[in-house]
């Protein structure tokens, strides 16, 4: 059972501009560096990011992105929501493959299999950026990151 | 997110057997037949699920397999952890791969995500196979299951 890389890193993304001084601008270089990942997946991980309003972008030189709302209003579970393709844990709860198994109208195990979904969601919507940004000196220690 | 194909067989598996009358023998080509799925995988499904002690094989020409224990105490918890080669939802968490995110002592997200886990498998405890074979008439005339 996993989540994506996408998620993996848009989290990772939204820790280190959250672990920067308030208008501090991160870029995608001094992430894919730090991280040691790749440019190419950081791109459309902040692009997305920042379509969705976690992330506000400055162009040009010197440029870069900072959180655009409080970590505090960032919840974990919605990132992952907004993240993951799908929550269709076995193939036949994807609607497209609906009516692919037989048992289907008397599947009990799909109803189970979607409750402890939600209750994985629920448990990281307890969680928002601000909770994962608590050890922030340590964070900024870590992660080399300049104010 | 989402479990492997394996789980998701070795859940249907165990329902099929388990809708049978009792004593009665399951095969593979008649599941395959069945769910329209792969007779390679299920050979490697049946024989996890027989090497765990859900199934009892019963060899030879009119052979098959059943249920090993009674529906009511197969949790389907204990499925998903016995056929998941992971849970490690981001790669971090795999021990394996300690040490090469920067951020891993200071990380509170995995902390979450491990919570988020523990929360899915809690509610898959609370389901047994019994539990998905309540509907078992419907569910017989579905699979034609004979007996």
């Amino acid at each position: 059972m996993q989540l994506t890389t996408f998620t993996d890193y848009a989290l990772r993304v939204l820790i280190f501009a959250g672990s920067k001084e308030d208008q501090a601008l991160s870029t995608i270089p001094e992430i894919a560096a730090q991280y040691g990942i790749s440019r190419n997946h950081l791109v459309k991980v902040v692009h997305h990011l920042s379509r969705v309003g976690y992330l506000a972008t400055a162009r040009g030189k010197g440029g870069g992105f900072r959180l655009a709302k409080p970590a505090a209003k960032i919840r974990v579970g919605d990132v992952i929501r907004g993240t993951e393709t799908h929550f269709d844990v076995v193939p036949c709860m994807d609607p497209e493959r609906k009516g692919q198994c037989p048992i289907e109208p008397a599947c009990v195990l799909r109803r189970a299999l979607r409750e402890a979904t939600r209750a994985f969601l629920e448990v990281t919507d307890r969680y928002t950026l601000e909770d994962l940004l608590r050890p922030r000196n340590r964070l900024r220690a870590l992660l080399s990151v300049s104010s």
